[in-house]
C-alpha cells in the first residue's frame, strides 16, 4: 500500500458519484490527479494526456453505468482517471509494473475495460461494432468512444467515423480536443478543429446580427431568414452540414469545456437523448492541474520517474534512436537527397534535431502509417533516399503498403525500425516483436538488425547506400546490452566467433547478441566449446550460415521476436533442406510478455543468459 | 494484329493531341472507346471505368507531358486510354493476356507509367512523395493523381490528402466523381460531393440574390458585403473553408463536366497556374458511350468477355464465393448472430443475396479493410458472429487490426479470405500470395483451406462454431480443380492417403491438393508408391501431421503461396526440430506470376502436375 493512504479513501464508488456536489467533484477530481501526478512521478507514464480527461472520465461515470454502458479509450493511455473510479485505486500505485496494473485498458483486469487498445484511431471502429452488437442483441446500453485529435489524423479513425455515423446506433463519440496530439497537431484535423471552435463564435454574432436587421423595414425580416438560414434550403444544408462529422452522420454537439462537469452533464444528457450517434466536441487543457506538465505536455506526454516538486525527470540518455538520429543527420549534411520521415513521433524516434536541421526534407505525416510507407516509395521512385523511423508495434500497420506499393516497384525506401523486441512498460499492446515476420514476408526486402550503437551506424549506411529495393534496420529500445569487443562492427552478413573443438552452435541476432555470447563463452569455459553465429542481416539469410550450421551437432537459434515466421524458424527449415540429422531448436518470444521491463521480459522468454543456457542443456555440462 | 487495323492508326502521338481541333478529339474519344469495348468484349477486364475517362484522360495529355510530368492512377484499372495514348495501341489487343500488356500501370512497359498501383486509395500518397522529389530535385513537372469517388472511402486517401494539402507542391488530385465506387457509394463521401454539387448551384444563387439586395436603399451595400462574404471573416472563413478538400489545404476548383474536353483544357490550365496543390472535381459517366455499361456499371466494372452488341455476358456460374454466400446465408437463417461484412465487393464475395436477404446483419464498410476486422472484432465482443469476407490481397492492409485489435482480445472473428493463391487477368497487384505468411503471424489464429466447394461448407461451419478466437477460411477465386472422392470433407486437421510401402509423402493444402493427388497416383502406378498428406486446418500445424511426415525418406511440401512465412517453411523446421535426417522439400510461389491463367500460373511456380511431378524428381521413377 502506497503511503498516502488517505487520498484512496476519498475515492467513491459509481453509485456515490451521482449524488456528489460541484464542490465534492472538484475535491475528488483535484484527489485524481494527485494520485496520478504522485503515481507516474514514481512509475513513469502518461501524465499530461490523464490530467486532462479527469472531468470528462467523471461525468461519463455520473452519466452512465458501467459494464452495462462503454467506453472504449483511443489508444487507451488516457485511462487512469477509469480505472481510479472501477475498483483499481488500491493497486494504482502498481501501475505500469511487473505484476501490477497495466497502463492501458485490459479486459483481464476489469469487466468495465470492455476493448484492448494502444494504437491510434482505433475507438470508432471497435465502438461501432460494439454498438452495432447492442442494436442486434436488442441490449440499451451506450457505446463511448474517446478520441483525441491526434487520433483524428489516422485515416482508420476516418474510416470508424464515416461507417459509424452512417448507423442508428446509441454511439457518443467524445473527441477529447487538446488541440495537440504526441507532437504538434497537423494540417487538416487542426484546420478542421480550429474552424469548429471559430463557428461557435460566429454562431452567436449571427444571432446578434440577425437581430438587428430583423428590425430593417420591409426587407428585414426577408434578410433575417436568408442570413439565419431558415428559409434557404441551399444555405441550410452548407450551414447544417458544415462540418465533417455532420457530414458522415453525426449529430455535432460543442464544443463545450471539458473541465467543467456541469457543462459535461448536459451535454452527455443531450447526447443520451439523442438515441443516434453523437459527436460531442470537448476542449481540453493537456495536462490540467500541473504547472510543468501544462507547460511541456509533449515531455509528460510518456514520461518516466521524476521529481514531484520540480517535474525535473532524469537527462535524456543516449539510446538507439538518438544515435540513429544523429547519424542520419551526418548523412543527410552530405547527401541531399536524404529524407526523415516520422508518424507523429519526431522525439520517440530521434528525429527532433534532424527536423530542425533540415525542415525541408523531414515530414511528421500525423499518425498515418500507411501514408508514411507509400510517401516514402512515391519520393524513392523520384530520386529521393526516404528514411521511414517507426516503432515496430506500428509499422504492423504497413504491411499492404510494403508489399504493393513497395516491393513491387523495389522502392528504395529505408525503414528504421525502432522499438523492435521486448519494449518495456508499455504492455501488450507495444510490444516489437511482429516485425520480423512481418518484413520476412516481403519480397526484395533485406534486414539488419544492430546489437550495438557502432553497428546501428554502419548498418544505416548499408541501408542507405549498398542496398537496392526496400530495407529495415531494426533495433530496441534504449541501450546495447553489452558493447562486447567481438562484436565489432563489419559489413559481412555474419559475425562467426568459433570456439575450438565446437559441436554446439548458437545462432541469434540484435540485442541478445550479447547474452548469447555470455552463454557461450560460460559452456566454452566449463568444457563444453560453444561457437556463436551473430547474423547482422538477418534477411536475406546468407548460406554461409547455413553451411557453417550444418558443421555442428547442436544447433540453437535465439530470438527477440515472435516465433512464427521469424528467422529461426527460416533456418530451421533450410536446414531441413539441407538434410541436416541433428539437433535443432528455436527459442523466441512464444508469449507476449505484457508488461514487462527488458530484463524481466527477456527472462520471461529465456533469451536471458540464464534462459539461453537452460535451453541449450544445463545437463550437457 | 487484331482486325480492325484502320482503328488504331486514328491514335495520334501526344505532340499532334495539342493540335487537334474539337470534332477531332471527339472523335478519336469515340475510336478510343471503341478499342476499348472491341478488346474487353474479347479479353474481359475493367469497362465501365475505362469509358469514363477518356475525355479526361486526353485532356491531362494534352495538358501535360509524359514522362517529364507523372500521373498516378488510383486503383490503377482506369489506365486503358493512357496505355492507348502512350505507344501501346498496337499490343491493346493483348490486354490482360500472358505476355501481353497487364490492365494496371506498368513501368515495365512504359516510362509514362510511373508507379504500380492496384489496390485503392493509395495515389495521392504516391504522388505527394513523386511531387515531393520534384520539389526537392528541382524539376518543374507535375504530378498528378486521378482518383474515384470510391477510393475517398479509404483511410489511406484521406491520409494522403491531409498530408499532400499541406505541402506546396505542384500536385493536382483529380476527383473522378462518377458518384459510384465499385458497388454502391455509401456514407460519407457520397454525402460530401454531393454538397459540393449543390454548392456550385448556390454560389450561383447568391450571386443574383446579392445583386439583388445590393440595390437595396442605406443597408444593402452592407448585406451585400455580408451575404457574399467579403468583409466577415469568420463567414469567410466558414465559406472558403466549406470543403473538406479547401480545409486540408487544396485549391478546389469544380465540380466540371468530365466529358467536355473545352472545359477539361481550361480547369487543367487553370490547375497548372496555381501552383500548388489542386483539387480538382469532375463529374463523369461510368460506361460512357456504352449503353449496357451506363445501365449496368457494376457488372462492366471488371466483366469478362461478353458479346459486343448485346452487351450479353456469360451466365455467373457457381464459385467458392458464391458458395460461400449461400452457405453463410443458410447459417444466418438459423443463427441470428451471424453478420457479414465486405469492403466494397459485394457481389465478388457472394454476398448479393445475403445483403438482401438480412440486410440489418449486411455491412458494406467501403474500401476500408482496417476498419472492417476493427469493427468485426468489436461485434464479436459484443457477442456477434462477424465474417468479413475479403479478398486475400486486400487482407494484406489488416495486420495491425488482426494482431492488435482482433487476436489480443482472442475475438472470434472469422475471415472468409477470396481469391486466395492464384488470381487469373489481374496482375500482380492482385495475387493472392501473401494471406498465408500473414496470418501465420497472428497469434491465436486458426486457418483452414478448402480444396473444394463441400470442404468450404464444412470449414466454414468448423470456422463459425467449433473454433474459439480469430480464424480464417481461404480458397481461390473460381473453382475447384477436382471433386476427388478422396478428399471427402471430414473435421479432421489432414485428411492421409497412404500409399503402401510409400517413402515419398507429399504434403499440401487447398486446390493444388488435386494436383498433388495426381502426381502421387502417377507415381505410385509407375512403380514408386507415394502418399499424400492434404492439411485442411493449415494452422496450426496437427502434431500428427509431423509425426507422419517422419515415418518417410522423401518428403515434399507444396503451396499455393509466397514461401516466405508460408506452411511450408514453418513445416520444415518442425522436422529440423524433430531430427528429420531425410529429404525435404518446400514447392511454393517464389515469384509473382504477373498476368496468367489460373493453370498457367499454376504452370510456371510449378504447381501443376508436372511441375509436382519434376519436384518430386523424375528420375526416382
Amino acid at each position: 500500500m502506497p503511503e498516502h493512504d488517505g487520498l484512496w479513501t476519498k475515492i467513491p464508488d459509481s453509485a456515490t458519484l451521482q449524488n456528489m456536489k460541484k464542490a465534492e467533484l472538484n475535491e475528488l477530481c483535484d484527489v485524481l490527479r494527485q494520485i496520478m501526478i504522485e503515481t507516474v512521478s514514481q512509475n513513469g507514464g502518461h501524465l499530461a494526456s490523464n490530467l486532462g480527461v479527469v472531468e470528462l472520465t467523471v461525468a461519463l461515470h455520473r452519466a452512465f453505468r458501467f459494464p452495462k454502458d462503454q467506453v472504449v479509450w483511443d489508444v487507451g493511455h488516457q485511462c487512469y482517471t477509469h480505472k481510479l473510479l472501477t475498483g483499481r485505486a488500491e493497486v494504482f500505485h502498481t501501475l505500469r509494473q511487473e505484476g501490477g496494473i497495466t497502463g492501458f485498458p485490459s479486459p483481464a483486469e476489469s469487466e468495465t475495460d470492455c476493448f484492448i487498445t494502444g494504437h491510434s484511431s482505433t475507438s470508432v471502429s471497435a465502438a461501432n461494432g460494439l454498438a452495432k452488437a447492442k442494436k442486434i442483441t436488442g441490449d440499451d446500453g451506450y457505446v463511448i468512444a474517446v478520441m483525441g485529435d491526434g487520433a483524428l489524423t489516422g485515416g482508420l479513425a476516418y474510416e470508424g467515423l464515416s461507417n459509424a455515423g452512417r448507423s442508428h446506433d446509441r454511439l457518443i463519440v467524445i473527441l477529447n480536443d487538446n488541440r495537440m496530439s504526441i507532437n504538434q497537431n497537423v494540417g487538416f484535423v487542426a484546420r478542421h478543429l480550429a474552424k469548429l471552435r471559430i463557428r461557435r463564435r460566429y454562431l452567436r454574432f449571427k444571432q446578434v446580427f440577425g437581430k438587428a436587421i430583423n428590425h430593417i423595414p420591409l426587407v428585414g425580416a426577408a434578410l433575417y431568414r436568408f442570413v439565419s438560414g431558415q428559409k434557404d434550403q441551399f444555405k441550410r444544408r452548407l450551414y447544417r452540414s458544415s462540418t465533417m462529422f455532420e457530414e458522415m452522420g453525426f449529430h455535432y454537439l460543442g464544443p463545450i469545456d471539458g473541465h467543467n462537469i456541469a457543462s459535461l452533464d448536459e451535454a452527455l444528457r443531450s447526447a443520451k437523448n439523442l438515441e443516434r450517434p453523437v459527436l460531442l466536441h470537448v476542449l481540453t487543457t493537456k495536462g490540467k492541474g500541473c504547472d510543468y506538465a501544462i507547460k511541456n505536455p509533449a515531455i509528460y506526454h510518456g514520461v518516466g520517474k521524476f521529481d514531484i516538486t520540480t517535474g525535473q525527470t532524469a537527462a535524456p540518455s543516449t539510446s538507439f534512436s538518438t544515435v540513429f538520429g544523429q547519424q542520419l543527420q551526418k548523412f543527410a549534411a552530405e547527401d541531399d537527397r536524404i529524407c526523415a520521415v516520422t508518424a507523429a513521433m519526431t522525439d520517440g524516434t530521434g528525429l527532433k534535431d534532424f527536423a530542425a536541421a533540415y525542415p525541408s526534407r523531414f515530414f511528421d505525416v500525423g499518425i498515418a502509417e500507411e501514408h508514411g510507407v507509400t510517401f516514402c516509395s512515391g519520393m524513392a521512385q523520384g530520386g529521393l533516399r526516404p528514411v521511414f523511423a517507426v516503432y515496430s508495434t506500428f509499422l504492423q500497420r504497413c504491411s499492404d503498403q510494403l508489399l504493393n506499393d513497395t516491393a513491387l516497384l523495389n522502392s528504395h525506401v529505408v525503414l528504421a525500425v525502432d522499438r523492435a523486441g521486448i519494449v518495456p512498460d508499455d504492455g501488450e499492446t507495444h510490444q516489437g516483436i511482429f516485425d520480423v515476420p512481418l518484413l520476412n514476408a516481403v519480397p526484395q526486402m533485406t534486414v539488419f538488425s544492430p546489437a550495438t550503437f557502432e553497428e546501428l551506424e554502419l548498418q544505416l549506411k548499408q541501408a542507405l547506400y549498398d542496398v537496392k529495393g526496400p530495407v529495415a534496420v531494426r533495433y530496441p529500445k534504449g541501450v546495447p546490452l553489452t558493447s562486447a569487443a567481438e562484436f565489432a562492427p563489419t559489413e559481412r552478413a555474419y559475425t562467426y566467433l568459433r570456439a575450438d573443438g565446437a559441436k554446439t552452435l548458437l545462432i541469434t541476432y540484435g540485442r541478445i547478441s550479447a547474452n548469447v555470447l555470455e552463454a557461450a563463452k560460460y559452456l566454452t569455459k566449463n568444457g563444453r566449446p560453444t561457437s556463436v553465429l551473430k547474423l547482422n542481416c538477418i534477411k536475406p539469410i546468407d548460406p554461409k550460415c547455413v553451411e557453417l550450421a550444418l558443421s555442428h551437432y547442436h544447433v540453437h537459434f535465439f530470438e527477440e521476436s515472435a516465433p512464427v515466421g521469424g528467422v529461426g524458424e527460416r533456418f530451421g527449415n533450410l536446414l531441413a533442406h539441407n538434410e541436416f540429422a541433428r539437433h535443432y531448436t528455436v527459442h523466441a518470444i512464444k508469449e507476449n510478455p505484457g508488461v514487462c521491463t527488458v530484463a524481466s521480459g527477456l527472462h520471461k522468454a529465456g533469451l536471458d543468459t540464464e534462459g539461453i543456457l537452460q535451453a541449450v542443456g544445463g545437463d550437457v555440462l
